[in-house]
């Protein structure tokens, strides 16, 4: 009654549904990931967003299957994780744009998605970048989270031949508070080929990428 | 003196420099074209958002040159157009959208990516895209313009598996004077994995769509 | 003292005065109730958004009355409800839309008009809708609850001759946090003659749509 | 090849495709005009938001046919006008708001609704309005095109029993310039029941009028 | 150290410095008081925006002072109030405005000029402000709360002689949260003369009408 | 038929009908002024926002009348002034403030209230303020129009014991552009009491000028 | 693995490497503490915005050591302060400005930098600015913290040779709330030269405060 | 009338008043000019954002003087330029913010301040920066003017010792238009100690950058 599971997705768009865990109750949460998983068994099913009571339970909740619960992405996984294909890089500015990284790195992993993170490497201190870039030059697509001035992504978009997708970050105070000046800096990038996602929305990311990975590994 | 053109740009991008031509002087768009054709002659050189004095001038500017200029999507490009490779799908929402969509095709045309533009296929009357489905399904990237409430790509990103670009356009007025509104509404949405570039950017969208075709077909 | 009820608003309106739970105390709240229910007998007093403590206390305070507390819409309904006529359908996007329709349902049961709630049938993928077409096309009229992107609406207004008006909801983060892109989407709809009320406003919508039934079957 | 016109609208949703003028050639909205009018003989073809050109070239662009042009509220329209069935009343606030109603009576006059202006009657001057109560109150709906405070609507919306749709207009300066502020202040109305549309959206407030009035009539 | 009092004001402005309580520790806001008290005998000294801990222990700090403390309007009066000149009228749109409105009163009250509050008098029942108009129309001031559409103020200033103080109040949600909406709205009222102050300054309107005051009585 | 003057309102409210010339035709204008001069022989009929065709018109439109068009502030008086009473000091911050001032002025003229302008004493130079105070102090109400940081009105109102009203201007640029920064700016004044009109609205603040005076001198 | 300090940043700006304690947990915090005191022995490890754990935890964390914690500025210091060169004088607005410009005062003192603070002293009562302004004219920078308008920076910058840094503070409610319009009035300020930080960022104005200070001592 | 100069400010702050061109007749920005050159002698007297008109007509006005009109930053200098002591460098990130640059070169150089101008090194080419940094380290002062996301000053202020100032520009279109996002993001800058001024302010940034040459080199 509650909620009517869009069970058909993977099959047009090659990603399965997901459960949005911000403003369910734990019950409800826990219950569509059992439904997901029931109708879906070529994946694992995955719940973003989840408050610590979902955390906490979803490994009793699934007596038998493989559950992993990340709680600084605060992410659910439900079902044993694909063997990863593609190679995505996620980067972030700072120390505290991780969880939006976690996010991100759950739903690649979830998808199937090879992925490697890299934090703390934001343009106040450039020579951080810089000792990483041959490793983030050959990848599929390159994720950047970053808050305040969001300039990160801007500078890696200038620098590497991989598709960069910007995530805004609502890491800041001030004029940069809950991310919306952030989001704005990376959509005016002068970096071209730069292109964005909500603030804090590593899922989103998350997904782009693993569309570029699919057409690159000709999966769909 | 006025400018440093950053001809080493496709080098590390896969992307040449290009010029800007808003907020610059006929003769100053002219010259860093002309600059660019001579340090990069292995694709054309492009201007963008070029006034009409610019586009009046391009031809006889550049004798015995391929010249093309496009009065509706206002881009100027001097020298062959390279054979398209790839699959890229231009959509617009409505007839008033064409001119970003159109910066966006002669991008693409320059980079030498494939285009194929379906217009006017807006959410107010749904079945027009549905009948254009099957087209769009199988191609590398779906760049979508859509301007007012910014609704048609969230519904194409909910129906196909290629990787989908939203570019939100100024065309609207009251609450969506200046495409904020349209960009907030592409960023906020419930279909996962839609990326979106600034207002009107066709330019920056046609950037990312050829970065996921150089990554499909392995050209870099 | 502290209020001065409208208790002629029926009269001139045909929808009367309805307590606003939010920054008032339970039993200010309490107290309204019950002059409502004193002074216009011809239909059951109204309180939306009422915290815990007015749901909790509602049933032993008017002792002998039919009460309706509703957790999930934060109403409450003192008095039976009136047999409903006409016909309303609430369409939601997303399952966290639900609180919103269901200040919506509760309101149009209270003032005697017929709902149909449609839950979780968001644009990501819209066979979820088109499975639902027939049914809505003949209602009086058709509220959609929608967060993050507001698209919903847009697409129902251009499939159905009913009346739409649409309702932002607070649902979202990031650019929709609060709810007010969500709300300009809307405005700026490209579907001819949606309407829109505040966010969250699932009893303003209730309201525009009961004067509509009025008009409709001539009762006023 | 530029446009695809929802030709099937009127099926659908009892109110046709309709041209919007602004940022088309004049050359492409009398094309359209003229395909409007061929595939759709049932009613006139209408345009909204015309430059001059439009106004101006409209007549003899259809010869034989009956046009009207309204140079203030910059609409076209070709082919005979239906006869008015139906009752809306269209308010102004203040003078200056007249092109705004003036769109939505062309707009209800094409649809074949008839409609009544009233205008200049703003609440700095209340006994205006309350002069006209009488005329408003029985009407199918009633339209409020108000700019600055945008408080008329909420007035009248207290005072009547008819639906009341709000169009806040540009009308105004300072914080109140572009009609967002005047927007909000409908949208936060204490009025219950009162909805709203874009600013100077005349066009979509007669849209959702006359889908009232077809549902009153039992047109459809 | 932490604090250098004005305590000049009164001798330039005719009004003292009265202790702003937000943001400030139990005991600075309690010694203030008393420094003002000390300072300035020829009033009692006013702290507005008192948390609890301030208004419960205002009367154990000042032992054989007249010391008033308001839940409401969040004040602490100590000393004796001087006894009422002048006539100023407080209005309210909804009870909820009413902790605004006793701000202002206890402003007054502290500087020595006569009020009169009348709550819940809001638009969307036209009739309950007419029933005043009487006793408003010779005020030496009036000051009026609303929150939501704020259009209350513009009303009252389009009826009355007497100066009108619009004071938007943070009472709404949506597109009114926080006040912003309805500020604007006053200010772009339709209304000749309405002048605002700050979201919820209660205080700021009842210093201006005290000062209208001493101009009318000639104090100062 | 276009218009309703308010013939009524200066018995209500002291201030009769004023004409806003803005987004009217310059006809209209002249003929509303025309009404307002036949209706209200009290005192001369006003006009704001004058396009230059109304200011060159005026003279000749009126002959016999006393007629005064002043290009600075777009203002045109018809009918003798009435000889001043009362003092209102007009100030501005600096030289490009001036127009607003003039509407000010010429309102203020127009109502027989006297009024002293004082131009350009902005808070970057804070002697020439301080140089002009005792002639500041004794007004009965101090009219203070600023761009910018819109500083100015809260340094005066710290000073004198006069009613203080701000007037935003729309001079300045980048964050000021529009005016809306520095009326943010004056409504969160640290000075009490000070209150404030729409942006360039000097017309609103000389009224509400008028109608402290009118009480001051016992008028009404 | 969470954090890559930028160890050499002391090298190429002159300022070392700070922690930023908001969204980390007290043991980051602590562990970058000690990592900054370990790589970096030529002045004391500081980390700002600490919440009560970090500010409990520092003295028992760096046994031996000299350690600072300021629970108003919320600032930790680890090593012995450098004895302070320069002069750099810190003004307050107001009261509950002071948490904000102990930020500031606490990193000069980190950073060598001698610093002079001065509280309370806005607009509102100017004599209370005059009265220290002998003791401001000759510092090598001035920062002021204001909440609110924003006006005091300005009028400093008018009446002073030393650089001027403003820092917006988030004090203040209604249209000022979280700082952004105290910002905009700052950024716009009439006084020419003055320059501006982040809402509330103390640490900011004294870093640029201390480069000032370097370059005049020539310490770099 | 129209004016009162502020000719005593270079005594309070080491910089003159300099007329400011927006918003004034040529005849008004001309007299002012005159009336400066007259009464400051010590240094040439300087306008900004001065039309064509006065650009034009500069020469004529003052025969005999050394006159500087430069059309791109919009001064007119009146007087021979002081001998330049210190060293600011002025970057920006691309051509188009040339005017803001040009601005500011030319107020430090009325005002006797060394200025190197480097033109076009923004973060999309990043080794255009690098292959000036040897050059830039040195400076007094660093002025970086830079539209769009606004990067590069954060870049600059983590690489060099030097006192950084923000200079964001109206260069740019959609949610950069009007410079308010390039602005946030240089505030939100994630490099400590970055500064910002108003956009577009060439001039104040100029200022403030003289205001630390004054320091270092001792003269006030
Ligand atoms: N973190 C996330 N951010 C945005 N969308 C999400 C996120 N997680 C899941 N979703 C999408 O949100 C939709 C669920 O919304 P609901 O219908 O409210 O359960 C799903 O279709 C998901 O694809
Ligand atoms: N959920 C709601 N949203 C908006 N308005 C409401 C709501 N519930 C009640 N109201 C209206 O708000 C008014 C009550 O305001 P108050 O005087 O503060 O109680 C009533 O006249 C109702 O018609
Ligand atoms: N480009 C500029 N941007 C900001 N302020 C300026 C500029 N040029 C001059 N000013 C200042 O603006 C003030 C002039 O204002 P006004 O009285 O309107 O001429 C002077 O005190 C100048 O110091
Ligand atoms: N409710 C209020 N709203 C605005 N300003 C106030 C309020 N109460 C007191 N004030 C003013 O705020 C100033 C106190 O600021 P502070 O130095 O932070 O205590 C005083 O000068 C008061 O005149
Ligand atoms: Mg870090
Ligand atoms: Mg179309
Ligand atoms: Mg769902
Ligand atoms: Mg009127
Ligand atoms: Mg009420
Ligand atoms: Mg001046
Ligand atoms: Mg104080
Ligand atoms: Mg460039």
């Amino acid at each position: 009654g509650f909620a009517e599971l869009d069970t058909d997705r993977r099959r047009r768009t090659g990603v399965p549904e997901v459960v949005y865990g911000e403003g369910k109750t734990p019950e409800q949460t826990l219950r569509l990931l059992a439904e997901l998983r029931r109708t879906d068994p070529r994946g694992p099913a995955l719940a973003t967003r989840c408050p610590p009571a979902v955390l906490d339970a979803a490994r009793d909740a699934f007596p038998g299957e493989a559950v992993a619960a990340d709680p600084v992405g605060r992410t659910v996984t439900v079902g044993a994780l694909p063997p990863p294909v593609g190679d995505v890089v996620a980067l972030t500015a700072g120390t505290t744009d991780l969880p939006v990284a976690g996010e991100c790195r759950a739903t690649l992993a979830a998808l199937g998605v090879g992925v490697r993170l890299v934090a703390d490497v934001g343009v106040a201190g450039l020579h951080r970048l810089l000792g990483h870039l041959d490793a983030i030059r050959d990848a599929d697509a390159v994720v950047v989270a970053a808050g305040m001035d969001g300039a990160l992504p801007s500078v890696v978009a200038g620098l590497v031949p991989a598709p960069v997708i910007g995530v805004p970050t609502s890491v800041g105070y001030g004029v940069a508070a809950g991310g919306l000046a952030t989001a704005a800096a990376m959509l005016a990038s002068c970096s071209p080929g730069l292109v964005v996602v909500n603030v804090d929305n590593g899922f989103g990311a998350a997904v782009h990428a693993a569309k570029i990975v699919h057409r690159v590994r000709g999966d769909r």
